[in-house]
């Protein structure tokens, strides 16, 4: 019996109640905000048909990340005969593509702009590593239906919200744009497919530094002369020059940025925006801004996103630009991993040991008035020994206890005793001095 | 292009704006007050592997139902070749195995009891059907470790309370227990295998009337003078007797619900406590009280469960008695789908117009002041025609704007319009003058 596996297969995770709390913070957190932004929220199957799934074709890096779904009964039996598919379903990767489809079935009766956020689970059958889950939430937060900077504006302004709200300071928002990007291969020379290479090694500028770059495009044949041309130009204190003075390799997209910029350096004091033009993004799909929110002391980011102005297309129907963004969540779940705080709302506020069998109904009496105001309350399900029950609210760490024995029945008071330094002290059981004094101590 | 399908699998759903702000409230509502009856939420792996969700030996109904993930690459080719299973990972089917499992595997270091809620979705392989679904979210609490009555009235208390909270009335609680079930039997004179048949017929008794439950009952071979006994004892007036008139059945079973009567009466005015010696409940893991949530005007239950003293076995580790309920999420969900009130977080509170882009910084600090103090708040994207912009605005039913044209930014003022009557005053930028008149119309 016992060879039952009670770990969940690689990759996945069981989640504590302290880190339940955490993930239920942050989620109320993000989505508490992006609606303070205007988007509404909406939430998808989690399966999707693999038609839908593979439709761009097959091939993108996620793509070969499905975790397929098996036929079943007759289906199966029929395709394995056949030797035809052996799944006709298959787990979302992104987040992305079911809101694609989600627009591509109810668009017509949508607002349009569409600004709307989801919150959910993905699964990858990436290879489980250090950081790398199988099972991970994803937070997108997108305009759909608008090509002006205001989606810009109000998505970043969101998702620079959410960290603000979190209290997570020194951020750094890097802006750039991929017409730029595109751009700046025609100014040095290179012709796109080429470039598109040289972007790959420069999105590893951060991660292993211009010597290593220089060395890893030599070794992709692009001529000295161009690489001279991209150190003097992106190797260099790129992030010093500011967007202006890129006007020339492609107005727009430093317009764009500019205004991006001075509208959000208005409200967010406290994060620096940057323009980095060694910012590549590795989705394939996007087509004017990206961005990435970054902490000076953390590797890898904390959010990312940008424009994607063809992607709604591949369902068909009309063309639909589209700005969005997701937050890290499962980075930002282990960042506030130790903050007690969030932790709070597994711990309940007050503890009721349980003296004899008889007291029982008067005790639930209690706590259902305890819990009318606003209390978590925890009432010992037994009559067991009292040491027992009190090292049980001592284990959970509640903080006070309301002990009621028959003395206090008779003299309808409660003992009010802080646990942590076992000061007690007797409360009515009146109305409305009882609730009074309940709240004042909790601070409810 | 257009061929890829729109609409997620048979049996799957996409959730509207509106159909998940019910849904995210309802999740709220339930979790707060799970948490104020001291339980401790934790979040499971959403796939497990196949030898943990089999490991009861297969065969149980929901086991049948099982969405197997294919294996891939090398693994699913040694499979196909040596007709071996082709998957090892499924999806979970409920939320009670992956809290068997949880438990196994930490249960050392949990606090005893350990009082502990789960919500998230599960997944069917069941006949898509007028409600049925294949993705549907389950919301599990229970007291892992208690054998006594305390384990029932917390559990039910909680759930009754959701109820409450929800503002449901009218609701029966019916409560029955295996133990006298099996009683029943024997003072029937029925041995047990015959006695189990018997149950699965009297579980329909109210959708199919005590007719034909004779009827089915005389079919199955059960005895005239069987019958007639059954017929006295459950199907006439059955509600009708108090439970201390069963003691001579079973008397700890009557000693039990008529504890959890009494204490709940005390607490739950509202609510109907009903001794139904027909309630049955199909899982065979139960060992003691059971209960559904019902309410006279709608067929099936809102809530239900039980006592399952043997489950937490399977993986091996201690004994540990548990008794646990789950409320209808999905029921629930579809009932509280007219509620205006719940859907109002997916409406922003005010509508910001954009007269030209220049105004873009100075409108987007104002939204940003009226979010500090708790407005959901949605600026349209783009310069457009104002018409156009207004149409979003009250498509979304927003009800107020805010407007802000060069006029208003040269005085420091902005336009406040009430959209249902287009009542407009002028309001000062002025802090705290904005900010009080802003709290006061949106009552924040």
């Amino acid at each position: 019996m016992s060879k039952i596996p009670v770990l969940p297969p690689s990759g996945f995770r069981d989640f504590t109640p302290e880190e339940t709390a955490v993930r239920q913070h942050l989620t109320e957190v993000i989505a508490g905000v992006y609606q303070a932004f205007g988007f509404q929220q909406i939430s998808l199957s989690a399966l999707e048909n693999l038609s839908t799934l593979q439709g761009k074709g097959g091939g993108t890096d996620n793509e070969k990340l499905i975790f397929k779904v098996l036929k079943r009964g007759e289906d199966l039996e029929r395709s394995l005969t056949e030797q035809k598919e052996l799944a006709d379903m298959g787990m979302r990767f992104d987040l992305t593509l079911p809101l694609a489809r989600y627009y591509a079935r109810f668009g017509a009766q949508l607002p349009r702009p569409f600004k709307v956020f989801q919150m959910g689970p993905v699964w990858r059958a990436d290879r489980p590593q250090k950081g790398r889950f199988r099972e991970f939430v994803q937070c997108d937060v997108d305009v759909l239906g608008s090509r002006e900077v205001g989606a810009e504006v109000e998505v970043l302004g969101a998702i620079l919200s959410v960290f603000e709200k979190l209290g997570i300071e020194g951020l750094e928002l890097h802006l750039n744009d991929r017409r730029l990007l595109l751009a700046i291969g025609k100014t040095v020379g290179i012709e796109e497919d080429a470039w598109k290479s040289v972007l790959v090694t420069l999105d590893k500028l951060d991660k292993v530094g211009p010597e290593k770059v220089i060395e890893e495009l030599t070794a992709k044949g692009i001529p000295a002369k161009a690489i001279k041309e991209i150190e003097k130009l992106l190797l260099s204190n790129h992030s010093d020059t500011p967007i202006s003075e890129w006007s020339d390799v492609d107005a727009e997209s430093a317009t764009t940025l500019g205004q991006i910029t001075s509208t959000l350096e208005g409200v967010h004091r406290h994060t620096k925006i940057v323009f980095n033009p060694v910012l590549v993004r590795g989705q394939d799909y996007y087509t004017g801004t990206i961005f990435e929110v970054r902490h000076p002391e953390l590797s890898g980011s904390l959010a990312g996103g940008g424009r994607y102005n063809r992607l709604l297309e591949i369902f068909g129907g009309q063309e639909t630009p589209a700005f969005g963004g997701s937050i890290g969540f499962e980075r930002l779940a282990m960042l506030l991993k130790t903050s007690e705080a969030e932790k709070s709302r597994s711990v309940p506020h007050v503890f009721l040991p349980l003296f004899s069998e008889a007291l029982r109904p008067e005790v639930t009496k209690i706590a259902q008035r305890l819990r009318a105001i606003g209390a978590r309350v925890d009432i010992y399900p037994d009559a067991a020994k009292l040491k027992n029950q009190f090292k049980y609210a001592n284990d959970r760490k509640i903080p006070f206890a309301a002990i009621l024995g028959d003395a206090e029945l008779a003299s309808q008071t409660i003992k009010w005793k802080n646990m942590a330094n076992s000061e007690e002290i007797g409360v009515s059981l009146q109305a409305p001095d009882f609730e009074i004094h309940v709240k004042r101590t909790l601070a409810l």
